[in-house]
């Protein structure tokens, strides 16, 4: 398949067409290119529509001959994005292919408002590629946060667990085939035999999204909750939109990734700060956990 | 506004970019160029991602290694059409730029799974200029269906409804703009004074959609029930799609513009009828309604 | 209409049914009855899903046996709301009959995950129904703001504007009824006649959604920049939610509606504040919009 | 969990409330109720919003006055389902609570209009529960069609694929209680130790959708094509929808699950068969399998 994906490729790169639609040069540089993800995974731009210019014309449309051109596009673009008027953003597109452990896809595809066409085990035969953490990312469970990771494995755990995930998936893989056999016997169909792979197992598929869409992905997905996999790559796509729509990427970064939202609570006790008010935890009534979000956010150096 | 839209369209037009992206031929000769609906309205291709090829590139992703290429594209297409696997449908992508009446509008918007700038009359002022139907198509109430038209209007009285039309939404214009003036007085604010115009005046949007919703707007609102006014937009719309994606647009017509479905008693009458059975509407099992349909789809000429 | 309507109401209060889902005793209170709006529209609650409770259940499913009860309902409710798990919230639903004018119908139809059953004006007469402002609502073109209202109108502009607003309205009402009769001619078709009717006419409509796509509602059209008119009917919604869901309406406003969220710079700024620093407009790297708004938010009583 | 679930659902059937909202006796028999699908999983109504009643109450609203009482409500649920007129029947809302293997909820979530709660494998543990199928369930690989099933394995076929997949699974759970034990060791956190596992694996979900989506949902997965395991679970949702709307229900199964939908060939095959032409799949125009589709639905006895 890789093979396949390469001469294709080269084929599309070295055969630049004419356009009258609005072309962007950072992106085209990305076009049709793998970025490595994880193992065996990547990001694969396959297509898109409009760039910066592109909100910035939807949002003329919105305000027709009252908007005065004094403000420059990056005025409006971060105007836009500040006021979450989120519709300009809607009219740029773009579409991936994506290779991805299943346990990643599962989380990914909690993004509705996307369009996927996704490989078939019921169709085809899935390939020998199972998702194994690097060592360095072999994390024991977190023991403050339910849902997190803690600390990276001892020498000897590490290994052993490492042991696990292959003989594990090697062995599914191996019985799967087996299984899927017809050789000297009926053959197991293919959406039958599929169900004894592991959810670290690869797939793929084209996903298609608008940049509104995306950057909620990149939120959700990007910050630090997030699980590692799923993380590695939104951090990979933001890259891309950098060169895509930098300055909505500039304006997204500065309002949302490394904005802080205010609660009432955080409202007052940083009214109470800014007078010289020294606020605590209890004198704050901020629950702990919320107490330190905000000390992190706003406390901090 | 016609005015500023034709120099930007000169300059598109004239300005051709490189990309490595897929391009139709088809789609780009129509791209920019306003198409005129109604009296004042027009639909124009701002841009598209995708044509016919892109479907298929789709569908191989789910099909993956399983795919013989021995069904060539269009069989695929058609394949696809047919047992409505719709999101291959979904990886094309299509911008408009938009001119209609706002009760058109209003019809439109209820498509949800779409991308909308809309102008805004709270930010800025309409311009003078209503839907008022051609003579020929002043069609009275119809007397066997609620929500339709009947025959065209006679002479007297057509006459008088397009002098009732132009009158009155002139009246609401100039009263419109003698709110609004600030000359001597504050001036209605914009977002008030606008409630004094008709449902006729005109609006414009952005409009993005991909084709398996494009198609499904085509369906609902380019077939005879559907109001003639948002009908001669689908009109439009469906010769752009024609040169865009021929086979998709092909496969459509044949399986859902053309096609017919019957329900259960349809498929009974229909099997006995080929038996040789001269089934009645009595017969059938049908209400009066339903057998005018199936009688028109199946036993016309 | 109208008459129907509480002939309708008083046989639904006066049938209690048993049922076993979850009840809402806050929300049974406001079941059925009209709240005015403006001055011919209401809000009615048909029908709900779930409460308080539906949510914690829902979020419970997530988290499984590793869901501490230690945390109590209104702790788990309020964590969700801070870090926006929206899913949840999803697990309530409420379906309203709103009166409304055209209008206001078209913003509100931008929120486009939700269920809409809309009166037919091609398939019935509208009713004679328009809105027009009261006199303190008659407000002038905000000088600052180009979507916005300034002063109210005086005396005489108030009064030359509502003379206007009403007789406009009752001609293009009696020209409507005009072109529909048939008396002695055909009667120009309903779909037709009413595109004389200005966007103030009042529409009705079954609208529903679930919470959390109703506080997004909430957050845009109640918040101060949004037209005072839409404004009124979030204002009517929002005080419904507090009886619903009092928890998770509480947390709400804690975290969204009375809360703000700072940019990157904003975070600075407020760490430059706290350590005793004077920080301007111009030392803020903000622009002059961004600093008032930071300004209203965090720096005044 | 299960006996957990039984006490909550003792409790919650022998508290019945009063409420003045729409009730439908039918599907409150099913309320809270688990029933059972495949070897481990189930389907539970949890709550509902409105039944037969409800849709005819919102198609009212469209046409308003026009409506003629005349029809009565089935009359104008058949026309509403026979025409597409799809809002209506958006506005029924069901909440259920399934327990099912991961295989089938991936191709479950594809349905986008719906709202989901997963149970967490990064915040909880999951059961020692696989799907593994009933011996007449294990089907061999289809000759005839790529992405289905053909016949039974034979009986030393069968248990051998049987052994593999229930002692496949068996080591990886054991492996994944290993890993994520902190015995001695920090044990690996849960969002990894789970990647080990098969998707044959349960997991349960809240799901919530409109009687529409539904109504889709059981037209795709519940056909023939569709994966048996997933169509097991909508045959057991068909037989609620009986009983929550039955007049719904009885107009999708006559117009849609037993209806046919024919193509423009279609449509002129069957009139020419009309007319007693002897149409063969060569004279039809039609590919092979088109023609065979056809001739099962109209041809057949």
């Amino acid at each position: 398949m890789e093979l396949t994906l390469d001469q294709e490729i080269e084929q599309l790169k070295n055969k630049p067409n004419a356009t009258t639609r609005i072309v962007s040069d950072g992106m085209e540089r990305h076009l049709h290119i793998p970025k490595k993800v994880l193992d065996h995974g990547f990001v694969r731009v396959v297509d898109y529509m409009g760039d910066d210019s592109a909100i910035v014309q939807a949002a003329r449309v919105s305000y027709g001959a009252g908007t005065k051109r004094a403000r420059g596009d990056a005025g409006l673009i971060r105007y836009l994005m500040r006021h979450r008027h989120t519709t300009p953003f809607e009219m740029c597109e773009v579409k991936f292919h994506i290779k991805l452990p299943i346990f990643v896809a599962r989380q990914w595809i909690r993004h509705r408002t996307a369009n996927v066409n996704e490989y078939s085990a019921r169709y085809s035969v899935l390939d020998r590629e199972f998702y194994v953490p690097a060592p360095e990312n072999l994390a024991a469970q977190s023991s403050s946060n339910r849902q997190g990771r803690g600390e990276v494995l001892d020498g000897r755990e590490a290994f052993d667990v490492l042991e696990i995930l292959k003989s594990d998936s090697l062995r599914a893989y191996g019985n799967y085939e087996l299984m899927l056999s017809s050789d000297g016997k009926r053959g197991l169909s293919r959406e039958l035999a599929r169900i004894n792979l592991p959810v670290s197992v690869y797939t793929q598929w084209y996903w298609k999204t608008d940049l509104h869409n995306l950057f909620h992905f990149i939120l959700l997905r990007g910050e630090q909750h997030s699980q590692f996999e799923i993380r590695a790559y939104a951090d990979v796509i933001a890259t891309i939109l950098g060169d895509w729509v930098p300055i909505a990427w500039q304006a997204f970064s500065d309002y949302r990734i490394n904005g802080f939202e205010l609660s009432a609570k955080g409202v007052e006790c940083v009214k109470r700060m800014i007078k010289g008010e020294n606020v605590t935890q209890e004198s704050s009534g901020m629950t702990r956990r919320e107490w330190t979000e905000f000390e992190l956010a706003i406390l901090n150096d």
